[in-house]
């Protein structure tokens, strides 16, 4: 492993440490070493909006925190969900007496945690609503949307979230929005080459060199198909068709589209995928309201790519346009 | 190659379409295919602030391209200078009639380019001052610092100046002040993994597994010593002992931190990398005022990391505090 790790049992102390360090003038770490909060949250009187999952998909979830963004982040350990515990403290933290609502990914041991947590806010008078993410269109049919994980469609459902509920809106009004966000995104993803969790020292999973996984989870779990690697131009083109087709956008639908590295893909490949990404996206009819490009949810050193394009109306642009104060995002 | 890219021989027309496809708010490409620019430059009355250098090492020159930074830049082929003619192109699209400055790397391909982009643009008439970046430490012993490359302190180099130009200072106030910023720079590099240019199809170099190269530079240009790969908390001490010691810098002194990744390095271990800077720099009676923590200035995807430490004085501090508005920089 060439990585700049010292106990791989401690990736994620070590982690939290050197992010609170770098940006305390954005967060702070809470009581619980396992909850990264907004400096200054929570804010009486409006709604927290918080999330939670493993580490590893660094600036997910933790650089999402700040103004009109998260005011909370349970932080789990590499590829595993926060504790319930940590799901409950980012609550408090976030608790500004509006309630608080939970937007996290559609995982086994999230859905578990969040459960118990939201039973132990109720027990202390503190009311959480949930949006749980399901924008991974290969992760199951379109009939089982439900059981869809949840991927780097989550970063609109919280930057829309979070402008609703800097807007002063209630429980309810930030919880539909959130959920609208993120039933309007569909994701997918493409892997070129594995990771490795340093506790473990070996890849959790085989990509053969001149193959490529289509569908590819964030950590790994098995795509729709497995085939010789492409040019951008044919892969970008397939991400589009899967994501497009399940998504079936009336023509002249505006969209916000993001283009995501899984960790060790160089930024100029993900600008050549974009370049074919918005032919395709337009050239179905769709407008392009606003596009990122970069490395917003990794999987540690994955090479890969995913694209999420999240369909707009006249709030979510409004909500999309909110300035927000976090390391990850502009 | 497990890449996304379509011809090796036009990844960087690609990534240059796909680039300005996405962030058309901010930036615009130039009647020149290998200039950005800034979206509404020039500004008329405005010193012109512009670079260049070599593709592969995104975000880095093109995102920091918009307002209050970079006005124009001239884009190179992977690891290779712009033409002169493509630096004389950024100037004449920066020129807003009170000259330009072109704040750019020791290289022998820029000197040379830059050099004849400046008598050319002399010829029309369009004054351009330049500063010449040699913060990379290893790259020649102090005697010799003039000899240096110049690494990811170009980044501060360019957000000061852009910051001193907007303010409404003249060219030579901007040389000055660009010129005091990148002097305050002291950087180094530790390379754990070498990269492959799509059309040479293998690595460029070699950095054998178990081990680590001191003092890389951004093209693999080779460090001090190559040495066993050590904890993440010793390769971090060691790189602030060989920038702290060159850099000598009086107790008291604020600094500002830059930690880059090098394109494949997750951006968890920079934080971890940080948790100890941050203890290094402290540790000397220095202060931080600020920290950037991410992939500013990459090389394909090498694994790898960067430190830079610029001191500050007051005017340096204020034009850091600028906002600005482009594709790689809160």
């Amino acid at each position: 492993m060439q990585r700049f790790i010292n106990n791989p049992d401690e990736v994620v102390e070590d982690t939290v440490k050197g992010f609170v360090k770098a940006h305390s003038d954005i967060v702070r770490l809470a009581e619980n070493p396992r909850v990264i909060a907004a400096r200054n949250a929570p804010y009486q009187g409006k709604v927290g909006v918080i999330t939670g999952g493993g580490s590893g998909h660094e600036p997910a979830f933790i650089g999402y925190t700040g103004k009109n963004m998260l005011d909370a982040v349970a932080v789990g350990e590499l590829f595993s969900s926060p504790t319930a515990k940590s799901f409950y403290d980012a609550v408090r933290e976030a608790n500004g007496g509006k309630g608080v609502v939970c937007l996290y990914g559609n995982y086994a041991g999230d859905n578990m945690n969040v459960k118990m947590a939201v039973k132990m806010a109720a027990k202390e008078g503190i009311e959480v609503a949930t949006v749980v993410a399901n924008d991974d269109v290969c992760s199951a049919p379109p009939e089982e949307r439900k059981k869809r994980r949840g991927v780097a469609g989550e970063i609109f459902m919280w930057k829309i979230g979070g402008a609703r509920a800097a807007s002063g809106a209630s429980l309810e009004e930030v919880r539909a929005t959130a959920q609208k966000a993120i039933d309007n995104c569909r994701s997918i993803g493409v892997g070129l080459g594995p990771c490795t969790l340093p506790a473990v020292g070996h890849p959790n999973f085989q990509i053969e060199p001149g193959t490529m996984e289509v569908g590819i989870g964030h950590h790994g779990e098995p795509g729709v198909r497995v085939e010789p690697l492409k040019t951008a131009d044919a892969i970008a083109r397939d991400m589009c068709r899967i994501v497009l087709d399940d998504h079936a956008l009336p023509e002249g639908t505006e969209v916000a589209v993001l283009v995501s590295g899984l960790g060790a893909t160089p930024l100029n490949e993900l600008y050549i995928l974009n370049d074919t990404i918005e032919a395709e996206i337009t050239g179905r009819g769709l407008k392009i309201y606003r596009t990122y490009v970069g490395n917003y949810f990794t999987s540690l050193e994955m090479v890969g790519a995913t694209l999420t394009v999240m369909a707009l109306d006249a709030e979510l642009k409004e909500l999309l346009d909110v300035e927000v104060h976090c390391t990850a995002l502009l």
